[in-house]
């Protein structure tokens, strides 16, 4: 069974290289660094998982992976990775259906990873307190095709949070243990709670300021990817490797 | 708002160690290691988030985490632990609504991952060759309150793979390189292929056996996981770290 | 040419698990946990590399490594392995004829592998505040045969240091930030500095003190290290790994 | 007590980013790239610890460390790193006096390591097939100041050592399994062998074909190295950090 791009489709193009150029079938002739110009209308009845010839580059269409997803965001922050995104989301028992409350957006790529999670029916609510965050991370939401599982706010968390009976809250922000009371009066009993802090002096301030709440199940990590390179000449982990992006911090809500 | 437990709820007892028991309320009076004598019914109508004693112990009443259900899972067979599901799921795009073909079932702790994932109306196709081990996994999947999101089959994955259109297939078997034919004319254009191997030679049969076919997007990654213990005494390292569970290599269908 | 074992060696059993038993030859019959009842001077003649049979077992009889001396000793506190002693030795350029100081005792691990680097002109002053310990390390330096590289001394580094224009000072103490200043003043221009500490409040002391001196080259490192596991069945990286040992700071004096 | 520059001393010129340049006060005036025209006479004289102005930047002067030493040489091909080099010289009980043979010598690094440690009366003698890398290299020894201590010789070491009853023989070559027989008759009995090898497949075929020797001990690790950053702005790890650098292997000769 063959599936064609039909006209509305976001798509990505890869390149050989293994570059990625999410396109909107639907936008207008436009020009795209690494790409070319490209008129969107060309791909519409193209084949699935074939390839096609945008100038004189080779690219496979595909539809948007939630990888390609996060590789494509437009960066106005440092961003939460795939392998840092995973394990909040397991961390966190984030299904369909939840609500979640994130702050802040930043550049929006941990809420894409949380609204690929609780879509069809779920909805993350997302705080940041700079205006310009939201609506340049709502651009990227958008081009991933997940807006309407993403409700912005203008809002500082640390100043309070208007929900209550969220299913779980996520902290990327330098105080998170400023909004630690807020969490728990928002959270459903048994809710979770995460929180990214690259500095341990973060995760310090948080875990103390949960340790006097009802909170349970404290516990923090730090998650190393590292890549097994295979070729001809043999296999050996990769000389590359990111020593740190941030500890991850979790916790429980009792009564 | 209060929330109470209802007959029909599976709960989760949490003693003061953090050690987890999962209680079926419509289960019967029975003797559970670590808790003592139990019937189910006087979980009923006590709340979410209070503390229960039991004989001259205390325990929180939650509902159950994904995590409480991996941790409490018999295991029969090594387990692939959380963050390597992780990964898996959010490499693989898995959402709700999606068919994943998983194999083998083993003790069914990655088939609980999935089965999550993609709740409430996808499904896990779960292989063993083994019945036995199928039996045993759909009783941990069944105690997770799963079961209705998997189709057990005992069916060996090098031999042939029934279904077609898939979004995605997981391999945990000691020779994967064997099903990967059948593992890309069972998957959907651009549905996802992933792999976990302790051994680096199963890896290196595995990356070249993709590079022979459609694929694209082959890489291979370990994760290594360390807790942060923060204490009155001082911040540190955890000195427990798991040194390595298994490679994980992933790739993408293409035509 | 053959080498065998005289009167006067001090030499290490090693059994085909690869546990290891240092004996003097120069001993008495004695009950050794692991070998049985053992008279030393039947080593002596017996040729280096070959086999013994003690009771019913196999011991391999060799001159002790360094490694062999490490793993036998007796431990009274936590030691520091053999990989920090390693980068300790290298970092802060520690070669024959050095006179370096190292304080608390402990144990006597690191003493015996300083001994062993700054051997056969140099001299390590070790200082611990609690004379027991001292006494029970120099007799682990005494089966390692490095006893008159050692001079022990029952100080405490923070309270002053009676040496001055050493080469390196290292320090195993909860609380080294007390004596940076002494170390300053007893270190020759150029002279290094090593201190190791598993909690990171101690490295975050100890570097803003030595920030206020005259120091350069402030750097604080960890090292994890990993075994690989190559067998019959396959090749994989170790599933035992230490998480944390300690982190080790370094500094150089200038004027 | 003051202590000056010599004439004859090799010194290092620290700037204030921590770039280091090796001097030889006997050499002539001359243009070092990030230093500028230098005639290195001027520093005679001069306190050791105490900061130069040449041009418009500031240098301490200091004798070179083992580290001033290994981060100044000039690099022809892939050189071992410290936290390598240590854990080789540690694992071999490499000592002043020890006799040890090298093969390849690359750019020189690991034998300035070695060459260090078994001075004062030991020797290191390394071996490298292609001579304009022996050359290239005792440049950068010579230039550490080491040169007494190394015997180069243009040969093969898979087609045969000449010397016997050495204490420690370490490869850093493509093949190093080609080599083991030489390595067991060359070694004397407890001597200790090295390799450093980047891929699996290397690893494997050496610790196989130790395997099959009077060897023990047989061990295969890696080392990762990561760094502590203590800022005002708070403490974390290195975002910059060295996946990989290659596998040790080590083994004993016994009879």
């Amino acid at each position: 069974m063959r599936h064609d791009v039909k006209n509305g489709d976001v798509v990505v193009l890869i390149d050989t290289s293994y570059r990625k150029y999410i396109v909107d079938t639907t936008g207008k002739t436009d020009k795209i660094k690494g790409v070319g110009v490209l008129d969107p209308t060309i791909l519409i009845g193209k084949t699935y998982g074939s390839q096609i010839q945008i100038g004189t580059k080779l690219f496979w269409i595909l539809l948007p992976s939630l990888q390609d997803n996060l590789q494509s965001i437009q960066r106005k922050a440092q961003i939460i990775l795939a392998k840092d995104a995973a394990i909040i989301i397991m961390s966190c028992s984030i299904n369909a259906g939840d609500i979640v409350l994130e702050a802040g957006t930043g550049s929006g790529s941990l809420t894409i990873a949380l609204a690929s999670a609780v879509a069809p029916d779920g909805q993350v609510i997302s705080y940041d307190k700079r205006e310009e965050f939201l609506t340049h991370a709502m651009k990227n939401i958008e081009a991933a095709n997940l807006g309407k599982y993403v409700t912005p706010r203008v809002q500082d968390v640390t100043e309070g949070i208007t929900e209550t009976h969220l299913d779980a809250i996520i902290l990327d922000i330098p105080n998170p243990w400023d909004a630690i009371e807020h969490v728990w009066n928002a959270l459903k009993t048994g809710g979770y709670f995460a929180s990214y802090s690259p500095l341990i002096s973060q995760v310090e301030k948080t875990v103390k300021t949960l340790r006097g709440l009802p909170f349970i199940e404290i516990k923090t990590i730090e998650q190393l990817q590292r890549e097994l390179i295979v070729s001809d000449y043999g296999t050996r982990p990769s000389f590359n490797m990111l020593g740190h992006t941030g500890y991850l911090t979790f916790a429980r809500k009792i009564l």
